[in-house]
């Protein structure tokens, strides 16, 4: 492979890599640790696993004479990989005080060592160049996860520490009122061109739609509050059955993060605890209540097809954006064989898609082609409504 | 209204109304009360709420002087109308010795002398003939519940008694080997012309479909015991993760009612427990048994369109068909009003469609565009598999 | 053995038996199979299980070519004895349609006619009869748990059907507010004499009691409510911390079957709701209740110890009466080998002592020294409160 | 008060209160936080929580103008005072990262600070004496679970980390056969004389005993063996029925710690995994497996009257040993009002008690009338066997 691939290639993985340290630098030791959830995943967990990444799929079958770095690891990252042997069980990741933190960053930087020696050597071809931008693209999924889960850390703490200042700051303008409309028809969508995309992006396919109009705008706390002050949490007509379930058990009546604090609505932002910001995008909604929203107004989510469709003329990137269509396989999907396979297909069953990107995705990781998923209940991701008919 | 129509609808009601009652012949006494897990509710509780469902939405609102028969039935009968008040919870039907079961065909009896009446007056119009379909439709989905239910009662009993004997009895011919092909192209699905159909299935549209192929059989027991016999429930790789959990938990490995003795395959039928037929559909597997099965031919299941397009050139009616498809509305499905509305909406989240129609669905109860969903852990509906590519 | 002894014990055997028949008279086929939680018991399972328990025991070991009634019973019936193999979970015993009502009857008479025919013959010596009266004082055992179970079974459907008139009818004298005292020093307690007694009774040990007063009844309904009145349930200061979690958790405020309806307090009894009786002593309450209450009376529970040392200058008998007392073995207790070793000694931790017998238990199956035990958070069976200083 | 009392009681401060700071040295930062299990705590909690008690229930109400050192730390490090306001629930212990381990440093020295100056005042009179004395032993409380809570964190890592060399390190002696016995009689229990004692151990009181014998050593691992190779785990015949389903659901198979590597057993200590020292008393097992063993063994645990009466005759201070005692008051036991009453008697059911001390109890805090106590199905504190008979 010619060196300038090779060396493009090096600068993208020192540029990666060093941007999940950036992440972390605000955080105290013990911040790295905890899992208050089982879907938050510690710090340090999330700086192994993606370490360990590069360490099982690139530098043992390819790298001669690797010595791995502790055989133990094995054990303590591995997320879900069942080709890779047995794992932590995911609950348990908020256990393990060993490997320390600065065990932990000993470990990347072996490992980084190791690859930049690999990355300056011939013997990277096409599929290692492949599996090199899967790490890479994983490593990224991991950054926006260390950004919601040190949001949960300490946005769960009684003390509500921030986690910095300056963190996606930015002047927002009011949300417009304007829908863009389009007509039925045969369209296109899924993943084409150059560059990188996950495998169930593949398969570009045609799909018929009805005529459909789509808000230019995703919601704002504004418009999810009058929701709120209209007893959307007391009405059952709005929601799923199983939503209406969810809002019971969990006594819902708010987004996550949300507390109303002597006659005033406030929520934990990663500047610390803040008045709500009445133009901002609404954050951290479920799939639930982001119908249960659409109903009230009379709307409904957009499917993925609709949105991708869309997507060039409506304004997104702040939030992941519900869709109301199932997390499946595209026509003629296939899985790889072996432990990449397992990536993203053994994951198409009970959950909604989420389409978009939000201000916690690492920059050059979007795509209007993206599938983005979570099961229905969850709420800790950066995740907002758009709303359709 | 004229008399013609009226008394058609009477003699269709008597006829539904039968036929409940008929099914139930066989048990004895204590077989009407019990509920072994939750999904499966006490024969009498399914006489009484398709009965409640009469008085509920067709007496109490449009016959003059109509007098409940029992101010404490709604609160036992009442299934999941959030609408209607308040009810007994789902796990608690079956600790409720009383009503007896003399008490519940007593109250058939009152409503059903109440609906003669009601429909030899002049009272009934188009909307209330509506909600007469809708509620015999409903009841015909009770007496395929009934016979599923009886047969998890019984067949979970340790006596193993039979139900009776000359259930489904028929003469089974081998599995065909024939596939049919579909190009690419439009098609339309859903609802259309005079008749019942719930609300799910209307608003027919047209879909974009790639070249598929579909088994013109489904799946037998002999294909499904290869896929046993091949390790299938010890291979992750052929499962969701999800269904994968399943398998482990449950330490799952045969459908339903499967039964290994002394070195041989039964499984409890109807008529008692027998030694696997071969030449059966395979009956009883959830939708991860299914995926997983498909998985392992190196196939697929069809999706609900695919299903639809080829309903009529396919062998359908002994299992309700697994699709991959989500259960989600169609293009411009809307939720009726009121209690009505609770019907099938609010369950379009977190469940998959099924298609075709069981040898225990009631005759003339069976459409090609005919909706019905499950979650994908359950086994204990007459559910089988469909292979596509 | 002697004829008069057999005969006096095939009488005995009659007697016993058929009072369990009679407490089932006035039941519904139905309220023969409900399990409405673990600790209930369906009514045919006690009738099976104590037959069973003759079968088992006596019969099988010692009536030469006895023939089992049903190979299953053995699985169906069995309820804790590791020793004669697998059987039904408890939670699943309501689950069981089959045997029926009917089949259990014919199990019954099939074994007493087997019984009798035993009890004529001559081969009934002195270790057949201690095992015959082991299970005579058994079924009465049962016999108590039939009337709670069935208490618990109608009181907890929503239709309160009563269970027959005159249960328990009686005319009540108001409390007395006697003390009785005893002075410091060495007591005997433990069973001793002729007649039946369980193991857990035996081994009559000295005890060195200090001074103690005990009230002469048992505390009533009126005193009960005060506590209520006064916020018994809302002041963890009374409870026990695990008792307290109780209180919280079950949102407990009334002992069992108790309802404010309208202002008023009623209580179920197996006569049907009926307004609280003021002069009855309070029942259905569990430990954490008791000694809650003995806390706020700046009183205590007696030990079973100085019950047994006071039980002749008290009124007993209609309740039980929680103690303070653990239930642990008596100095020099031995369990006895095989099946009928699990008949006490197994469950000796974690429960408490209660004393006395209820209304509910069979006449001639009390006692002074008789232990009876329960864990600390039930409240269904027929359990009071009595003070101590 | 005069100034030796409380020049005493400030060195008295002084070395209990460095005592904890010294056991936690050994720690890395991360082992402070985690929290694997509810019954272990993290050593910062525990430091904390120590800290905490000092500041409320002393410099609070005494110290006058004393400015608490963070309005929140009573919510979090308060345990389960219900008299002293909400707190963090017990599970949520661990999901904590703040505060970080150098604010409970801190936190500690500004209360060790304010003490000083409170010792060094002349407000100190015999009631405040008394607190203190409740402090610091509760403090030395801490510090034995402080123990246990980190053999569990380090010793549930995968890496299985030493605490430190060195720990405990001790020649032990083979077990001696000896037994010793006592006659039939009166004796009394009960603390008696000057110093320090806790509620629970007060009321000296006469107990009848009949004869007994004890062994002089406790059970040793090499006796603990034989019974695991007998088969002690499979037969259920040795257990309570509780203990067997304790068994059953856990698995168990050896005490906590306990691997089985190669064919042999290691267990975890202190100072790593180690291959299992035959002569040292066995260790961390629950009520269940020492009742177990005892029944096995054709003995039974001593009572904690029987243990007290020998402890001057038998060697003891390596295992907390199992009593077959229920953990509830002496006769005359009174609570005190306010949260200090809620330090022992609302604990007092449902629990066994322990006597003696263990290699992990601080020096000067044992006392032969020590009343400790666990449920029956905790193996993680310092735990053995003596048998009596």
């Amino acid at each position: 492979m010619q060196n300038t691939v090779t060396s493009e290639l090096a600068q993208k993985y020192r540029s990666v890599r060093n941007h999940s340290v950036k992440i972390c630098e605000p955080l105290e030791i013990e911040d790295y640790v905890v899992q208050p959830v089982v879907d938050v995943s510690p710090p340090k967990w999330h700086l192994g696993h993606t370490t360990w990444f590069f360490e099982t799929f690139i530098l043992i079958p390819n790298l001669p004479d690797y010595k791995v770095f502790d055989e133990q690891y094995n054990f303590v990252f591995n997320s879900y990989y069942e080709t890779v042997g047995a794992r932590v069980i995911r609950t348990d990741r908020g256990n393990l005080s060993r490997p320390s933190v600065s065990d932990v960053y000993c470990y990347r930087e072996y490992v980084d060592g190791k690859m930049e020696e690999f990355l300056e050597s011939d013997l990277i071809d096409k599929s290692i160049e492949d599996l090199m931008n899967l790490g890479l693209n994983h490593e990224q999924q991991h950054q926006e996860l260390l950004l919601t889960d040190i949001k949960y850390i300490l946005g769960h703490n009684p003390l509500f520490p921030p986690y910095h200042k300056g963190s996606f700051h930015e002047n927002l303008n009011k949300k417009s009122v304007e829908t863009v409309r389009f007509p039925e028809g045969i369209y296109e969508i899924g993943f084409e061109g150059e560059g990188f995309c996950f495998d169930n992006e593949l398969g570009r396919h045609k799909v018929y739609l009805n005529h459909f109009e789509i808000e230019k705008d995703p919601v704002t706390n504004e418009e999810y509050l009058e929701f709120m002050k209209a007893g959307g949490y007391e009405d059952f007509r709005f929601w799923h059955a199983e939503g209406w379930d969810w809002v019971k058990e969990n006594r819902a009546k708010s987004p996550l993060y949300w507390h109303f604090i002597d006659g005033e609505w406030f929520n934990y932002t990663l500047e610390g605890l803040k008045r709500i910001d009445l133009n901002e995008p609404v954050c951290h909604v479920n799939f639930f209540e982001a119908s249960a929203f659409a109903a009230w107004k009379g709307m409904r989510l957009p499917t993925e097809a609709e949105w991708e469709v869309a997507s060039e003329k409506i304004n997104w990137g702040k939030r992941w954006e519900w869709t109301n269509s199932a997390y499946l396989p595209y026509p003629g999907f296939k899985k790889e064989a072996g432990a990449v396979g397992e990536y993203n297909g053994k994951f198409m069953v009970n959950q909604m898609v989420l389409r978009g990107a939000s201000e916690a995705t690492p920059k050059g990781h979007s795509r209007k082609t993206y599938r983005n998923f979570f099961p229905t209940n969850l709420q800790w991701q950066f995740m907002g409504i758009r709303l359709a008919k």
